[in-house]
């Protein structure tokens, strides 16, 4: 039997591990550091700095390996991902067996980018490697991305007593501003999305890779900063390689 | 000046606390600990257990105040509230001139429960505070009680793609389940506010003191687990004194 665990790690401020993910890195007979897109260099660099770090148990293993791609040229969106998805257990499987042997048991553990609650697959591909592989799946959370951003604004997320949405920039374009809401998150954006909006009456606190070394800030009436965002995100992008970016919009009181 | 940091340090599992928050804890000239309510002496606890098995800094002054309780028989909620936080920062100023002397200067910080982002008043206070006395506020994200609750039930926060709403048990109760939503976080419930929906094709995934000794987790349909989490609830609170809990409720796809 497999115990696999998901560690959430933040999402790059290395001072955002939990103890609790610190044991569960030293708990585990073998972690598996995933590579993929061109954020990956970045990324692994992270995971590295914090097994260097934290990892003081000679016996785990640390394996680093290439994932699939998703096709994105697949009409279905959630077709395509389903597809990916399943690659990627396959890839997982195949790592566990080569390290552990064919029949495999004991801990592997995942690093996993932010906390594996939010808008994170990982959880969905245990659930498809437990078809293959019998396994336990654990959770460890960590600090996400939309505490980051809050956090470096000084913000709180919620106006008193109010709902909060998080959507996604393709809901965002999609549907346009949720009817209703006052506070608005906005996560895995490929692009601006704010830009369908009519910007009146909204304040807007944006984060480019928030709680990295590369971490912009900007925030003001989405009026206001709309231009100056669109043009740091390109700028962060040009320099690294890839941009992860994140906002939460407020209507006006 | 002072730099007030607001700490989050999780919501009951010591392990959740991060390398960030130790080292804020560390580098304050004074750590207030407000105590309030009848779970004021679990959660001191808490804070009182971090502090010993962390604080290294023998500099540091930690001092432990009875907070202003809200009058809850205010016909205005939201008067109500800013009265509170207008007699809550009066507390803090008064305990920081007390430790620190009339033209204060230095470290302050609070160790909030959860994240100060998320359904936290520490925010607003330390602005009513920025008019009393010189500062600069800080935020140290913690792990919330929705990551404690997903990670408990092994969950994602949202299904692929989509949106999530989170809301208070208040608003629930005044306006049913939010059209089009998916999936939707109940917090600050005073007392089972989704008794309200017609249960049918909703899934629960509830969790009474999460992350806390006391911890209590129920999944399932809700028309199957709404009156076990009632009667949960109940003894929880009749148990320990208090309670606090939260939930995740999805459409069933």
């Amino acid at each position: 039997m497999i115990e696999l665990t998901l560690i959430g790690i933040g999402t790059g401020n290395p001072d955002h591990v939990t103890a609790q993910a610190v044991q569960a890195m030293n708990a585990a007979d073998l972690i598996l550091i995933p590579l993929k897109g061109p954020e990956k260099t970045d990324l692994a660099e992270l995971r590295r700095g914090l097994l260097a770090r934290h990892l003081a148990n000679a016996a785990t293993q640390v394996v680093e390996f290439d994932l699939p791609l998703r096709d994105a040229d697949n009409p279905s969106y959630r077709a395509g991902v389903s597809e990916w998805h399943d690659a990627i257990a396959a890839a997982w499987e195949h790592q566990i067996r080569a390290a552990l042997g064919p029949d495999p048991a004991g801990r592997v553990a995942l690093l996993i980018w932010g906390d594996p609650m939010l808008y994170d697959s990982s959880l969905r591909i245990a659930e498809r490697l437990g078809k293959r592989l019998p396994l336990t799946p654990r959770v460890i959370p960590g600090i996400t991305s939309i505490q980051a951003l809050c956090a470096a604004h000084a913000i709180p997320l919620n106006a008193v007593g109010a709902s909060v949405i998080i959507t996604t920039g393709r809901q965002l374009r999609a549907q346009g501003w949720p009817p209703g809401a006052e506070t608005v998150v906005v996560v895995l954006d490929g692009g601006c999305a704010f830009e369908v909006l009519d910007p009146e009456g909204l304040s807007i606190w944006w984060g480019g890779c928030v709680a990295m070394p590369q971490e912009a800030l900007i925030a003001g009436p989405l009026s206001a900063v709309s231009a100056q965002i669109v043009a740091t995100r390109s700028a962060l992008r040009a320099k690294h390689g890839w941009v992860m970016d994140i906002y939460l919009m407020r209507r006006d009181a």
